[in-house]
């Protein structure tokens, strides 16, 4: 029901606008709205938010606009308030009426009126009341009289849902590797200093627990196992215990709490796997078989994408006749959360979350949360875009995207369009994280890429998105194929343990180590919203600015799309976007090479040859006067 | 909260959704929605609406479409519903398998666990169950288990709100006159005969009610009225009456039921003037002043628009302090409108609803409709985007527009662009009325325009919109502006009787009557959504194309936007969306003209002489093979 004002369209909010829209601490939070009313008088606006009272300015339209500041992390809903702001109406009636020489005698004790009824103990006010009465009318005209105290027809919104995260729910830098890799959880922690020094803030591992032996699979994904075959991490369960066991190979709860403290002494944490699926032999395959679909036959059915077969897994049915076994499985499902929780773990990287019921994550992501607000669900959702969107809205605090895919410049399914998408009203809700490779995905540019193609879809990912993450391996060029038909690697590490020499001279870590380095000094590129791009002649040469919050770190990122050959253009910058002016020099400062440009107007020269460097970084130092 | 099924996005909708969107009955209404679940099982749905069931299909992106058609006015919600189509799964499961050669003995056994749950009569499905049971599978893969009888997963959206109107609230030609200036109402009807014969449906007569003296305008709008000048009829009331009763210049009850009986014989309807204001002689300022707004030296305050004064009008404070005042006063409001519609007016133009409070609309208009569903409002708010767009929003059934001051092709406030966004989603809920003028709007190419000038606005409203109307004089090429710095027109009828001499022979009837005469024989005009524009090298002729519902009726419209120089253009027809192929030659039958045009190709070549003819109404009959 529409009330005195109208206030429709309330920014953030989530597309069904049922969920809360996304913020994190120390995030402005540009909180806008459409505000009007009948007729011709003069509003007025703010934004409540927990102790902030935020005035609202208008922006065109009948769009009002304020920026509020969440501090803590939780539920942190917002009110928006109108008013119509009866002084400054009477003031611009009172100020047309005396350029038209007309009287103003009832306008005066109109204003007596609306200055009376303020009510205030502001000695300015007070001042302009006895003006006023004397009939003096210019202080009662100059005087600003803020705030909703006594405002007339005032009008709130209902609270708008607003969840504040922790910041490294936006801002991150991942490392993922499989710990059997690296001699297990104790051999891990010993490879943490090296991977902190990168300037990674999260660690992520994939499912640390027992693997089933039936039906394991070997190396490349191939039927029957050999004895020494570790099997893949995501056939979760075996007689040694389920989800919330570790595999004893990859060491105790003593080696994970060890690895956890290194993490910690480091800057860093641990981001772990939230597989839901079952080897054959986990435990509840054995204790609760209604949790899982049966055939006919009388088997359970194992995970199938006909011809494919994947008999070493055992899809859970989320969603059993008995409504009962439903409410079971899913406070398992949240035990085995709560259950890592209480082991220090904030981070979950969720396994294929759309193969499970919305409906599932609907009512566990705020459960968990409601329990612990610091807790960060990463949604591995490689699907439809209606899907990823969605699993968004309803609570995932990341999504995986198609970054990986999204190799050129322009067109439909180029960087520019899906930027444009990602940093307009989806950011709201959506956080990207860019992956240039996970173990599952090597793709594009990196097949059999050369190392300028590493080097440049880490520049992408890791200035485009405050967060962004690597597979172990990106920074040695790992780029063999499995085959030309899927974005598998060859010898995966799904199915095998690798070593690796991350001693070699020409390895990608000093260029990952340099832009990390530039994300944690440069707030412009800890944002998504404040991304701009600029046309470049060259299509394979794109540019991008990001800004941050305050509009007064100003980045300018130029990148080489093409690994192979040296490429050359002339910006148009968008000068007024990085406020510069056309006449007035300024001084381009590349943060990766150490140079400085001198540059004036909106052309520079750029040319990237991809053997010598892929990318300028350039901080614009000298953006504002 | 999500249910098995996630089904979001349902159009048509209004923008928060909270209120219905509107359809006219005999329209073919496109229901879509993004329909979409976890896992990979292939998805049916359908639409519920009334006594119909329309089956969904998918259209890309999770999103589904089907069509409905409404046969009677009033409240009409539909559901949409979604489910898992087990049987196509499985035929799909099935195939798979068959193809990579193995084994389907279990998926013999669930087909026939579906196809006995399918529980049907029908005896293909009883064959096909009939096969599987002895082993062999094809039959049962080709049947189509339709409908959502035994469905899995079944899920229903809430009932969509979706409100009916009959045909006149989206199609109709409507003809503005001031009844004093043809003799009071027995005189306007006897020029009903002759605007009916133009092609007219809706005859509407600004306020008909005793107009105050107290202030009283003279012509021109000047202070001081003579005993001859007959005043505003929009300051209305006087000891005659007030918004119940009729101005006795005009005539009686009588005389307006007699109006009313020849506009049915010709085929007509009126529309009534509902301008909620009061002249200072209104009954209504001596027994209900509580109903106005008061100032501090006890006078009634009259409009003002500082420093303008309209002293011959006093609003109407919609919003007194006392809840109980306001009550009375909006039932009293609502009794007007009962009022007129016991003595059979359906139509109603509301003067300046943005300046009354949409509360008071959001009440209004639903509390007239649920009694009178045949009712129709049209909303005269010259304002903002925002507001104009929120009375639809709220129940309006029609909208003045910016048509008026959209004369050019192309930018953001060209014609091009408006259209785009009104026949965008917009669509949904706001129903255009393109005016070329007003009594108080003399604007663009009109002003001391040449006759061509009215062609060329009177060609694109009516073809363009599918309801239109013009203000009286229009055919005879008034175009005199009272002064260079508004837009009404010298010696504007709103404060004088004008004589006119409709016999002219170089008058505007013919091209009226000839476009009214399209409009009626082709579907294509009578809807909004089918509008398509096409390239034209020359930016001063416009060319767009619409299609009815059925994609049957294709007409092509190609408008010269310069009324004074003869302009020529390349068009580069889009024609894939007209139905035809490069490679065959096809016939536009020009409407207007009675030529017939052979084409082949997207690039006929146009050549418009304003002083010949501004237009081409082309029907292109041979558009579908």
């Amino acid at each position: 029901m529409i009330r005195r004002i109208v206030i429709d369209d309330i920014r953030p909010r989530t597309p069904t606008g049922a969920y809360p829209a996304k913020a994190v601490v120390g995030e402005k939070v540009l909180v806008s709205a459409a505000i009007f009313k009948d007729g011709h008088d003069i509003l007025a606006a703010q934004v409540r938010f927990g102790d902030q009272t935020a005035p609202m300015v208008p922006i065109g339209n009948d769009e009002w606009a304020a920026t509020i500041s969440p501090r803590s992390i939780g539920a942190r809903p917002f009110v928006v308030e109108a008013w119509t702001d009866r002084h400054a109406t009477w003031a611009r009636k009172v100020r047309a009426k005396q350029d038209a020489g007309q009287d103003i005698e009832v306008e005066m004790a109109e204003g007596i009126a609306i200055f009376e009824a303020q009510n205030g103990a502001d000695p300015v006010i007070q001042d302009a009341l006895t003006a006023l009465k004397q009939g003096v009318v210019g202080p009662a005209l100059e005087v600003e009289l803020a705030g909703s105290a006594g405002a007339h027809d005032l009008t709130s919104s209902l609270p708008v849902p607003l969840w504040v995260d922790r910041e490294r729910a936006l801002v991150g830098a991942w490392y993922e590797l499989f710990p059997r890799s690296y001699g297990g959880l104790w051999g891990t922690a010993e490879r943490v200093p090296a991977i902190a020094a990168m300037g990674f803030d999260v660690l992520y591992l994939p499912p640390i627990h027992p693997i089933g032996t039936t039906f394991r699979k070997g190396r490349g994904n191939t039927m029957g196992a050999g004895p020494s075959d570790p099997g893949s991490p995501w056939a979760i369960g075996s007689r040694e215990g389920g989800h919330t066991a570790i595999d004893p190979g990859l060491g105790t709860f003593e080696d994970f709490a060890h690895l956890l403290d290194v993490l910690r002494q480091h800057g860093m944490e641990v981001a772990l796997d939230y597989a839901l699926q079952c080897s054959p032999d986990h435990p509840w395959v054995r204790e609760h078989p209604e949790w899982f679909h049966h055939r006919p036959d009388g088997t359970i059915a194992y995970a199938e994408n006909p011809p494919k077969k994947y008999q070493d897994i055992y899809p859970i049915n989320f969603w059993p006749d008995d409504d009962g076994d439903r409410q079971a499985l899913w406070h398992s499902c949240k035990e085995i959360v709560d259950f890592w929780v209480h082991k220090g773990v904030r981070i979950f990287r969720v396994d294929n979350p759309h193969t499970k019921p919305l409906a599932f994550w609907e009512w566990l992501i705020p459960a968990v949360q409601s329990e612990h607000p610091d807790v960060v669900l990463l949604a591995e959702a490689f699907t439809d875009p209606r899907m990823m969107s969605k699993l968004a809205e309803i609570g995932f605090s990341q999504s995986y995207t198609y970054f990986t895919w999204r190799t050129e410049q322009y067109g439909p399914e180029g960087l520019r369009a899906y930027l444009e998408e990602l940093a307009g009203p989806k950011a709201d809700y959506m956080r990207p994280a860019f992956w240039p490779n996970t173990p599952d995905i090597l793709s594009g540019p990196l097949r059999n890429g050369p190392p300028a193609a590493f080097a440049e879809r880490l520049v992408l990912a890791a200035t485009m998105s405050p967060t962004w993450g690597m597979y172990s391996g990106y920074e040695l060029y790992e780029n063999e194929p499995a085959a030309d038909t899927n974005e598998e690697y060859w010898h995966s590490e799904k199915y095998e343990i690798k070593h690796r020499d991350f001693d070699r001279p020409d390895a990608l870590a000093p260029l990952i180590t340099a832009i990390n380095g530039i994300r944690r000094r440069h707030p412009a590129l800890q944002r998504l919203r404040g991304i701009r791009f600029h046309h470049s002649d060259n299509p394979w040469i794109i540019a991008y600015s990001k800004v941050d919050d305050d509009g007064d770190d100003v980045m300018l990122m130029v990148v080489n799309l093409d690994p192979h050959h040296m490429q050359e253009t002339t910006l148009w910058l968008d000068l007024e976007a990085l406020g510069l002016s056309w006449d007035r020099p300024y001084t381009a400062y590349d943060e990766l090479s150490g140079e400085t440009y001198r540059w004036q107007g909106p052309n520079p020269y750029i040319r990237l040859e991809p053997w010598v460097r892929v990318a300028h970084v350039l901080h614009l130092p000298a953006a504002r006067p």
